[in-house]
C-alpha cells in the first residue's frame, strides 16, 4: 500500500474552517474551507415558497451551486456564458438542497425560503460535500435572523448535517479525497450524515473496479469518522 | 406492519420481461418491462470518439433519458419544447452512462462510440433502474453485431449489469418500489450490481426520516437478491 | 416505367394496423404502424385552455411530435438535448394539430385541452400522415372518455380524419411513399382528408421537377383512394 | 355573395411593384410590395456550402425571414429578443428556400451559398408568397453580379418563379386575399408556380370548413392568373 | 493632416433625412438617413407598463435594435436564428431608451409603455445616433396620437433630444464618422444631447491611443455643433 | 447642499485594499476592496487567441463580469439558472476587456489569451469600476508569471489603468458613489484614466437631469483625482 500523495494518515480529514459573516447581505454568511477547497455559502431569506408549495402549510429550502471559472487548476467555462448549467451543477445542487431539507421541519418556517448558494471559490475536491458542510452553518445563522426578527416562532432545524467524500484509492480506502486523488480513484462516494448517526444521501460511483460490501463498510466507518468531526467543527464556530 | 399496496412480498421483484429487437434500425433495441414500467432501449453504434478521447486507445459508452410526455399519469411538459432536458434526466442519464461504462473494458471498443437511448414509454417507478438493466441486454446485441461485422475482434462486455430501487416504506423495506411506493417512501435506494456481486453505484436518498447503517444492510440484502434475480432474466433472454 | 422497389402496385397501402390502449395512463393511447412506420399517439386531456382562448366558449386541440433518435437509419440527435426543436419538427406538429381541430367542434369541448403526443418509434416515411391517422383514433378514444366521465355532454369529433403521401417518383406517381421512395421522388404531397372526401390540408412539394396540374389530379386520386382505406381501418380498429 | 371588402374582383391582384437597389450592399436587393404588404428581400452571395455539401458540385441556395415588430397591426415581439424563431417563421423560410431552388441548377453555382433574407417591413397578408415574388428577382440580379465578376459561368437559374395566396372566403373563392380576408377565410392556400405553369409547392390549409376537389380547381385557375400576373411584372421591372 | 476619405470638412455632417409615416400601422413611423446609414424607428403606443413600474403613477419608454442580415457590408448573422441578442445589441438598445427617457415625464404618460423599434436597413456607421435621432421624431409622431386620441392630455416630451458621434481620426478630430472612419479611428465618442445644451450621455472609447482632456473639449464642439444641426433637420421635418 | 449620507467629502475615496494571491490557482489572483464593494479578479493566462486573431501576431486580453446571486441587498437571480447573461453583464463585461487592452501592446503577447474573471462577492456600488482597478493588478501578475515562465520576453502592460464613478447626487458632483448615492444620483459617470491621465473610456448618463459641459468639467476634476489615488494604491500593493 502506498502513502497518501500529502502524507495525510487514510483517516485524516484536511484542515476545516468556518468564516462566519463573510458578505454582509446575506442571512448566512460563511466561507468554507476544506483544505484548499474554499465555498462561499451564503442563505438569503426569500418570503413566498414555489408554486408546488402554494395553499399547504410548508415553507421551502433550495440550493445553487457555481464553480467561479478560475476556481479550478484550468480555467472551467462560465456557465452563464454558456447559456445553461451542466448536468454535473444541477446534481450537485439537487443534492444539496435534499440534504439540507432532511435536517429541516418545512412546517415551521412559514411562507419563508431559505435559497443556499454555494459557489467555489477554490476547488480542490469534495466541493458538494464542503458546500454542504458549509450551508449547514449559514442555514443556523440565518434562522437565528429570522427568530430574531419574529419571521418564525419554532427552530425547524432538527439537527445538524455535515457531509464529507470518501474513495477507495492507490492508498487504499481514505478520508477526505482530494482533486489529485479524486480524479485517480477506483471509487468515489459522497456520505451525507446528520448528528444522529443516520444517512440522508450515499453516493457511491466506481469509476473503476466496482466495490464489494465490505469495501462499502470500511468507506462508511471512514465516513462516519469525517462527518462527526465536521459536525464538532460547526459547533464550534457557532458556540453551540 | 401494513401489506405493501399491491400485495407483494417484501423481497419480491415485478415481473420483468424483455422484447429484443423491438425496433429495426437500431443495433440493439430492447423493450424492457418491470411491473407496469417499460423501457425502450435502443443501442447505436457510432463511428467515432468525442474529442476528450482523441488520440487515446479507447472507445466511449454514453446514454441519453427521455420520458414520452404521457408516460405519466399525468402529461410532463416536453423537455424538446421546453428547451432543454431537466436536472432529473441529466442525473439520470449520466448514471446510465457511468453504470454502463463499469462493465465494458473500452480499450477493446476501438474507436466507437456506442449510445444508450432510453425512452420512457410507460411510468410506474424505476425507470432509471429499468434503464440500466435493459441497456445492458441492447449493449450485448449491439455488441454481438460489431463482432459479427468485424468492426471489433474482441468482446469488451466484462460482466452483467442490473439496477433495482429498494427503499424504506410504510410496508418496512422492500424491493422494486412502484410509483406509489416510490413516492410516499422515507428513503429511496437505486443499486447497481454486477455479475460479481459488487457495486457501481449506490445512490440512497432519506425523503423523509433519515437510514441507519442497520436500515442499510437490509436494503443492500434487498437490492442484491433483485439485482441476482435481474442477470437471471438477462442471460435467459439471451440464450447466455 | 419501372417498379416500385418493394414491388408494391402504384396504388397500394402498405400495412396498416393499430394497437389501442398501448400505453396505460392517456386516455387514448395508439400505436399507429403504416408499413415499418410506427408511431405512438397519446391523447391527454387536460383542464383548462391556453390564454388565447380565455374567456371564450372553445376547448382546445394541439398536437406535439417527436422522433426518437434511433427511429431513424442512423441517430438523429435528441432534440431534447440540442435544447430546440427543428424547424421540420414544428412544421410537422402545427399540421397535426390543424388536421384534428378540422374535425373537431370545440365549443363542445368545455374548457378542456385535448395534447396529441406524436413519438415515431420507427420511420420509414409518411411519420407525419401515420401520426394524423393514428392521432384520431387516440382522440376517438380520449373523447369517449371524457363523454364517460361526463367532462362534456356531446361528441365534439364531426367526421374522421385521415392523411397519406402520395408522390411522383421513378415508378410514376405512387401511393404511400415509404422513406426510400420519399428520399428520390421528385414531388411528395401530403393529403389530409375527411370521411366526406374534402381536404383539411394539401401540402405538395416539388424537390425535383415541378408538377403540372395533370400530376395533381393522379396525385389527388391516389391520396384519396388511400384515405378512403385509412378510415376504413381506422372504423375497423374502434367497431364503428 | 357578398363583396370583397375593399371592392376588388374576385381575381384581381393588388397592386405589385418591385424596388430594385433598395439598399445598396447585398448583390441583390428589392422591395417588393403587394398591396400594402412590402417586404425587402435581399440576396447576398457568400463563398462556401453547408457542410452536407462538402464534396459535392453542389452551391446552395436558402433564406431567412423575418418580421420587423411593428410591421404589424399590433407590435409583435422581437424574435431576436425572445431568443428562438416561432414554428411559423421557419415554415415559412424553409418554404421560400425550397422555392428558391426549384428553378435552380446548383450545379451551375459552384461553391457558393446564396442567402435569401425576406425582412417584412409592412404585413397586410400574403407574407411569404410576396417574399417568394420578390425574392427570384433578387435572385436575378444577384446571379448578374456573379456572372459579371466570373464567378460563375453559366446562368444557374432555370425559370421564373412567383407565389399568390388564394381562399375561400365569404366573397367565395378569390384572388391574393389581404390580411382581413386571410384571417376570415376558411381555406387559405399557398401557391407557389413556375413560368412553364407547374407548381413548386401547394399548400392548401382549412382553417374552417374543409374543402372538396371543385373549389380546389376553382382556386387553382385563380392562383395561375395571379401567378402568370406576378412574373410579367417581374419581367417587367427587369426588363427581360 | 490627411483629408477624410469622402472630402467632408472635419465638422461636416452627412446628408440627413427623415421620412415620417414610412410604415402605415406604427403610432409613429420615421426612416431616418444619415448618409447611407438608414434606420426604420417605429413607435408603438402599448397599454400597460412593465411590472416594476405596477402601481406607480408613470408610464414607460423602452427601445429595441435590430440589424438587417444584409444591413451590412458583408452579411451578419440572424439573431433571432442565433438564438440570441449580442451584447453589442443589448448596448445598444438600452442606450436608445436612456437616451428618449431622458427628455420625457414619464408622469405625464399615464399607464402606456411606447416602445422604439431602431431596425437598421442600412449601415454605414453611426447606426445607434442615427437610431436615437429617429426615434425622437418617431416619438414625437406617437405622442401626437396619444393626445388626439385622447389617451393622455398633457405633452410628456420635455425637449428635444439628438445624438452623433465624433472621433479621433487619422484626418484629426471629425464630426460624423462612417464606418470606414469609425473602423480605424483612435477614438470614438457618441454624444447624446437636448436642445438646452446639455448631455444625457457620453460614451467615449479609445480603440486605439488613450485621449486627453483637451481632445475631448474638441470632440465636445463637433458633436454639440452636430446635434445642433440634427435637432434643426427634426424641427424642419416636423414643422415646428 | 446635503451631506453625503456616509459623511465622506465630495472628493473622497472609500477605504481601497488589494490582497494578491487570493486564489490559488490563477496566475493573477486579486480580491479589491472599495467599501464595501469586493471583486475578486482572476487573470487566466490560455494558450491560442480566438479565431478573428488566426495568423495575426497579436495576443488577446479579454473580462468576464458576474454578480454572486447574493452580493447584493436583495438576491439575484443566478445568471447561469436563467440561461443567459443580462445585457447589464455583457456591457460590464465588454467595458472592462476594453480599458484592459487599451493598456496592452497585444504584440508582445504571442498567440496567448489572458482572461480577466472579475466576479463579485459583494456589490455596494461602483462595481465595474473596482472590476477594472483590480482586474489592471491581477494582469499585472499573471504578466510577471508569463515572464517568469519565458513564455513571453517583454512587458505587453503600457501603463497603468484604474477607474472611478463620478456623479451629480443631492451633496452635488461627488467621487466614488456607493450603492444609495448611485440609485438616487442624476448623472453617474464611469471615467477609466491611465498613467498617463488620458482617457481609455468615459461614460456619463443621466438619469435624471442631464448635464452641461461645466457639471462635466467638475466630474472629470473628480474623476482624475480618484484614478490618481487608485493608482497609487496600486503601485504600492505591487511594490512598483
Amino acid at each position: 500500500m502506498i502513502e497518501r500523495h500529502d502524507g495525510r494518515a487514510a483517516d485524516a480529514m484536511r484542515a476545516v474552517s468556518f468564516e462566519r459573516g463573510f458578505t454582509c447581505y446575506a442571512e448566512g454568511s460563511v466561507l468554507v474551507s476544506v483544505g484548499r477547497t474554499r465555498v462561499l455559502c451564503n442563505a438569503s431569506v426569500i418570503e413566498g415558497v414555489p408554486r408546488f408549495l402554494k395553499d399547504r402549510n410548508e415553507g421551502w429550502v433550495t440550493a445553487e451551486y457555481g464553480l467561479l471559472p478560475r476556481s479550478t487548476g484550468t480555467r472551467t467555462d462560465r456557465e452563464a456564458a454558456r447559456g445553461k448549467q451542466s448536468g454535473r451543477t444541477q446534481e450537485i445542487q439537487r443534492l444539496i438542497g435534499r440534504s439540507l431539507r432532511g435536517v429541516v421541519d418545512r412546517t415551521r418556517l412559514g411562507q419563508y425560503t431559505i435559497t443556499l448558494d454555494c459557489d467555489v471559490l477554490q476547488a480542490d475536491g469534495g466541493t458538494r460535500c464542503a458546500s454542504i458542510t458549509g450551508a449547514w452553518v449559514a442555514l443556523y445563522d440565518a434562522v437565528q435572523v429570522m427568530l430574531g426578527k419574529g419571521l418564525i416562532t419554532e427552530n425547524p432545524i432538527l439537527e445538524q448535517v455535515a457531509a464529507v467524500s470518501v474513495g477507495m484509492t492507490q492508498a487504499g480506502p481514505v478520508l477526505d479525497l482530494d482533486y489529485v486523488e479524486d480524479s485517480t480513484s477506483d471509487t468515489d462516494m459522497n456520505i451525507v450524515m446528520t448528528a444522529s448517526g443516520r444517512f440522508i444521501e450515499l453516493q457511491g460511483t466506481a469509476e473503476g473496479a466496482p466495490f464489494g460490501r465490505d469495501d462499502l463498510a470500511r468507506l462508511l466507518d471512514l465516513g462516519e469518522k469525517g462527518c462527526r468531526e465536521l459536525m464538532a467543527a460547526q459547533r464550534r464556530v457557532l458556540g453551540i
